[in-house]
């Protein structure tokens, strides 16, 4: 038998990193994973430094309200090893129902601020630099997520819990991909939503390898 | 442009379902979109209901411990129209906390319960109706999700959150199937995963139709 998974809020299991809680997180955090420090506890965050690098994917969640949705896309983001998660702000990381949600993922993952009110700009930004604009939403022209392959480098951009995309938004987005829907209800939770996109692209990425 | 996507937790957006209330929900509960009732309100129930079936995945989540988790995973379901979700107990979909997150989900998916007591009771019983078992669960022998090819009758059996699987459940397994995980952290939200192997059985299923 193997480790066990899913192991969820485990809000108690303080591990060393906590001792960090006195860093600036008002600057960009680099993480353990990515400074030249030899890390013996935590052989996997070794291995990954040494042999692995980053999937070209960027997650952006400044549109999203709610603490624990971009806590729980903290910690997915941190598992499938996203190049970075994007904050509406960074004081979010300091709140005490974030961290106990991101069992310590941001210690783990770089993230950045960008508040809604520049997410234009940041977008354009990510364009130039080569990554597609990939708007998780449903509209008359989305693709459907098993028919979309994926660029190599290309930004999630969520919508908001409830009002979903900005219609001014929508048209920065470079392509919407939406999940198919069987049942009743409307959508599913955006951090679920987010992480079947960011599976999705990791087991794309991991067959052409 | 289309409905906005990922509205979550709509806890204040009570819809004509909460009359049902008073509805003893520890007998089985019939969704209304399974019932023989013409429901102009919901032309998608209707739509379902008409040309529509559930897929054959049932997903049993009797050893999870948090309302939030189970929640999710009714709206998810519901979602992906699985057909049928399996919770501890009954009186979970009762709870307040349960209902503010699960936005009605309950009242469109057949849900039924098993203590963890009765399971391995319980998956022999599927077995011998001819569902296979898959673990959610990374053991020494698991196959990575990206590599199974689910079967269309599966029951997705779901470990606990801090515990994972029981070693004498494991056994009960017909297959385990895990997810790949790149980063430092030891595992994915149960509610994550599970929505993450719901969404590649749809996937697959979408594919051959």
């Amino acid at each position: 038998m193997g480790e066990p998974t899913n192991n969820e809020d485990e809000e108690n299991n303080h591990s060393e990193d906590d001792d960090n809680t006195t860093l600036n997180f008002q600057t960009k955090f680099v993480p353990w994973s990515e400074m030249e420090i030899q890390n013996e506890l935590n052989p996997r965050s070794l291995l990954q430094h040494k042999n692995g690098k980053r999937q070209s994917i960027i997650v952006i969640a400044s549109l999203i309200d709610k603490i624990p949705n971009l806590a729980g896309l903290a910690r997915t983001c941190e598992i499938f090893s996203a190049e970075k998660l994007v904050l509406p702000h960074m004081n979010v990381v300091e709140m005490e129902e974030f961290k106990s949600i991101s069992v310590s993922a941001e210690h783990w993952i770089p993230v950045e601020a960008c508040p809604p009110t520049e997410l234009a700009q940041y977008l354009s930004q990510k364009r130039q630099e080569g990554y597609t604009i990939v708007g998780l939403e449903q509209t008359s022209t989305s693709v459907m997520l098993p028919d979309y392959e994926f660029p190599e480098r290309c930004c999630i951009c969520l919508g908001n819990e409830k009002e979903g995309m900005p219609p001014e938004l929508l048209s920065l987005m470079d392509t919407c991909v939406e999940i198919p829907q069987l049942g009743v209800l409307r959508s599913l939770n955006v951090h679920v939503s987010a992480s079947i996109m960011i599976y999705r692209y990791t087991e794309q990425f991991l067959r052409r390898k």
